[in-house]
Order: structure tokens, then sequence, then C-alpha cells
């Protein structure tokens, strides 16, 4: 690893405590205003859910991008938090066994096996209710013109024309192979959108104007898309050892994937022109967008 | 049916089919801004599952809160259309076969029966998340920090301290039957919340003080009471021709009530008692509140 990467992932983990710290808190059992009761079981498979040892890569984006611009890192923890509890939420339910199934998460059971189906879809209920309360709440310290933009961005990107469209999408490809174009909206919709939302919600924290939540949207589209590239590269040219998890799930599934459609080669020269292109739209940033560039390089060169 | 209980439900009904309409509008294939497709078959389940035919009650709520203070009759729909897409997520979340298990609502199969259980639970989460895109969207026109308001208090009536905290409790109590204390909570967050939100969504939308706002929260909170004790003595003492659904369920099913703790004797005056209590709230509205009392009496009276 070189020395800027490992200061990269350094950084990163720090910053994954923090965020754990803040879910934690946010996550105890007593009731907010208009809140009548907490109940226990519920707050704990939320708990189990989202309290799950993640890499916080999402907080991680939109706390950089909100430094960038100067914004207010408070507001960027507890946005960022919102941003984890949705995308907690989206794994919660899609291990259900109506979905894909899983019995493990990070080598633990998911939340359905550790408590019940129940408790399972409404912890991911909760979950997803309860981001929107985080980001309109009198703790999140941004203007009334900042909370209704993130409420309706996150609203977009995690509704029916992004991340659970893109599940929809997903579930549909087991039974009709997508083409090329398929398999990039279906990705673009499950997992970019939130990605595009982190780096967004920069701007939008520090209430920059539209053009640079415009780059920055763009920015975090192109880094989803060099996110999912690598995420299925991975799956082909890494172990089990090293990756964590079991590999040539893809494969085994006949799920279609660029990778599989157009293979290791094509796969490497892509994250060099997605990192390219989306480093070239923070120049404007100067040396400011440092951290986000290292950001965009760990995304398409990580080894897990 | 006396003369006013005639005109009441006129005018539920008319309402009802402005309602539908919009929502039929709302859930249409077009993508908006920041989304990138709507896939057909999720979107045919949260249509399916929304525009099932109900009274649209909250909606109704909403409206004539928001009328009682003279604010915008086009937000109160777009904000009663947003209730009825959380409302109706609940309703499809809660029939799956991990919950309660129900093949048949209002005379058509449920949506998991309809499409399959994977469309079911996304369909719910694309519908609950769809509400918040709907109050924050720039269609809905209040200024932003009554957006702000809405978004807030409508995440804690349906979280983990309202209605999804609610049916938690409603599935523990399947097996350890709750006291009087126990059953008035479950009930508060269960069905309570949401028409709570309803009331006070009419003084957000206003644009209403503090004082108003929580007079507003109180009236909805006593309906909630009444609308629960009406419904559960409507499942000793209807039949199901004129409720359109089976009675004697909650015996049946051994499930714990006020009603079934303390007699339908107690259950007539409670409802009388709470009708006052309601309507003692809106006298400083004079004559303006004269649509509310009607629905709280409508509440409590119900025939079906």
């Amino acid at each position: 690893m070189t020395q800027s990467a490992a200061a990269f992932e350094q950084s990163l983990s720090a910053y994954a405590e923090i965020v754990e710290a803040r879910l934690a808190s946010l996550l105890d059992g007593s009731p907010r205003p208009a809140e009548i009761a907490r109940p226990g079981q519920l707050i704990e498979a939320m708990h189990y859910g989202a309290l799950n040892g993640g890499k916080r890569l999402r907080p991680y984006l939109v706390m950089q991008a909100t430094r960038m611009f100067a914004g207010s890192d408070e507001a960027a923890l507890q946005v960022g938090c919102a941003l984890e509890c949705l995308h907690s939420y989206s794994l919660v339910h899609d291990d259900l066994p109506a979905m894909d199934d899983d019995d493990l998460r990070r080598g633990k059971p998911t939340v359905h096996k550790q408590y019940d189906e129940a408790t399972a879809i409404l912890a991911g209920d909760g979950l997803l209710t309860y981001a929107f309360d985080i980001i309109s709440s009198p703790e999140t310290l941004v203007p009334d013109a900042a909370k209704v933009a993130l409420v309706l961005e996150l609203s977009r990107a995690a509704g029916i024309g992004g991340m659970a469209g893109g599940q929809m999408l997903d579930l549909a490809a087991d039974r009709q192979q997508p083409d090329e174009a398929g398999i990039v909206r279906l990705q673009a919709m499950k997992t970019g959108a939130l990605l595009r939302f982190a780096c967004e919600a920069g701007a939008i924290i520090a209430g920059r104007p539209a053009q640079d939540r415009d780059r920055l949207r763009r920015f975090g589209e192109i880094i989803g898309r060099a996110f999912q590239v690598a995420d299925d590269l991975l799956d082909v040219t890494s172990d089990a050892a090293t990756l964590g998890k079991a590999t040539g799930k893809d494969a085994a599934k006949g799920k279609a994937t660029l990778v599989g459609l157009k293979g290791t080669d094509w796969a490497r020269a892509e994250l060099d022109r997605l990192v390219a292109e989306a480093n070239a739209l923070l120049e404007p940033y100067g040396s400011q967008a440092a951290p986000l560039e290292e950001a965009a390089h760990f995304i398409a060169y990580r080894k897990k």
C-alpha cells in the first residue's frame, strides 16, 4: 500500500468511529419530542443493523465534500448518519428471504436471522424513516432551505427513481438479463444514487450555489460508477481471504455485470478513465479537493 | 342516518375522489428531476397498494384543519397525499406473511398476493420514501420552515416512537398481553400518531403559532383514541355484511382491546366523553370548526 493510501484508510476508519458513536447516541432508547415510546427490541434490531462495522464511506464523503466548501462538520456528521441509517435499511431489507435471502453479513447473522423477519422489516422501516427525522431535527444545524433540499434529494436518491427502483430492476434482472445500458442504469439507481447524494449533500450543507451542487452531484455519479466497476472486478479477481467475503458470486448467480460483459482489461481502463473524469470536475477547488480526490482513488483501486 | 351525517359522508367521499386523482398523477411513470427511471412493476404495485378505495380520512382531516385556519387547499392536498402514501405503506407491510399475514384487503388480494413478497416490500419502501419526496417537492407550496416541521412531525409520527414502534408492540402483544396502559400506548402509537399528524399538519400548513399547533395536535390524539375504541366496538357489535369485513376478529385472535377489557357500555360512554373533549379544544375557532367537529362525530359513531 502506498503511504497516501495508508493515510487515507486511517482517516476513513477514524471517521467511521465518530460516525458509530453518533449513530449509537441517535439510536438510544430515550423518546424524543413527539415520540410516545421507543420499543426496546426495535431499537436493538436497528442498532444491530446499523452498527455493523461498515466502512462508513458515505458519511465520509458527506464530511469531506462539506469541508471542501468550509461547511459545518457537525451538520455533515448528522447528515452522514442520516444517510447511513438509510443505507443500513437497504441492507436489512435486501437480505430478507423474499429478496436476496442472505443469512450472513460481514460474518454475522443478518437482522432477520438474529431476530425474526417481522422485526427485520420494521427495523428497516424504522431506519428509513429515522433518516428523515435526523435531517429535519433541530439538532441538525443548517438553514431550513438546506434541510428541504436534503430531504428532497435523499428521497429521490433512495426511492422509486433511485435505490428502491434499482433493487426492483435487480430482482427482475435475475429473470431477464439486461443489456449494457440496462446494467448501467440499474447500477446508477441501486448504488450510484446514494453516493451521488453523499457528494451533493456537502454543497447543500455549505450553502453553495447550483453550479457547485451540480459539479459535486456529477462527481458523485462518476465515483458511483467506479464503485460498482471496482466491486464487480474484485468479485472476479480477488480471493475470499482478502475480500472478507465469498468471490465469484456474480458468475455463480449468472448475474450480468459490465466486467462479465466487457472483461477485466476493459474494467481497469474504465476505472482509470472514471477517476480522471471525476477529479477533473474538482479542478476549480484546487488543493481543497485533495481529500475527495483520494476518496475517488480509494473507491476505484481498493483491494476489498 | 341523520341529515348532517349524510352530508358529511358525501363531503368525505367527494374529497376521496380528489385525493385518488392526485395520487394517481403523483404515481405516474414519468421520472421527476434527480430520478433516473421509474420501474413499471414497482409503480404498478405502489399504485395498487395506494389506490385501494380507502375512505381517505387522513387527507380529509389535513384539508379541513387547513381550511379552518384559511390555509392553502392545494398544499393541504399535497400533504394529504403524502400522508396517504405513508398510511398505504403501513398497510402493505403489515399485510406481509411475516407480519399479520393477510391475503385480502377490502376484498382484493393484498399486494404480496397480487405481485410477490419482494415487490410488496419494495412497494412499501417506495411509498414511505415518496411521502417525504412529496412534502419537500417544489410543487408543495408552503414555506421551507413549514416543510421542515411537516417532515419532522411525520417522521416522528410514523417511526420508532410512533406507528412502526406501535406495530412492533402489537406483534409482541400476541405473546404477552398488555395491560390497560399498555393497550392505550400501543394504540396511540400504531393508529393515533398519524391522525395526530393529520390534524396538526393543518396548523403547520397555515403557518399558525405553537398554541394552535398544540391544540390541533391534542384534538388529533383524542380523535385517534376515539377511532380505535370505535373500531374495537364495531368488531364486537357489528356484523360482517354492514362492516364489509369479518367481525369478532379480536376475540378470535385473543387480542387485548379496551372494549374487551372494559365492555361495550364503557366504550359507548368513552366515545361520548372523547368527542366532547375533542370538540372543547376547538371552541376558540367558533363556527369555523364545524367540519372538524363533524369529523370527530363520524369517527366515533361510524357504522363501518
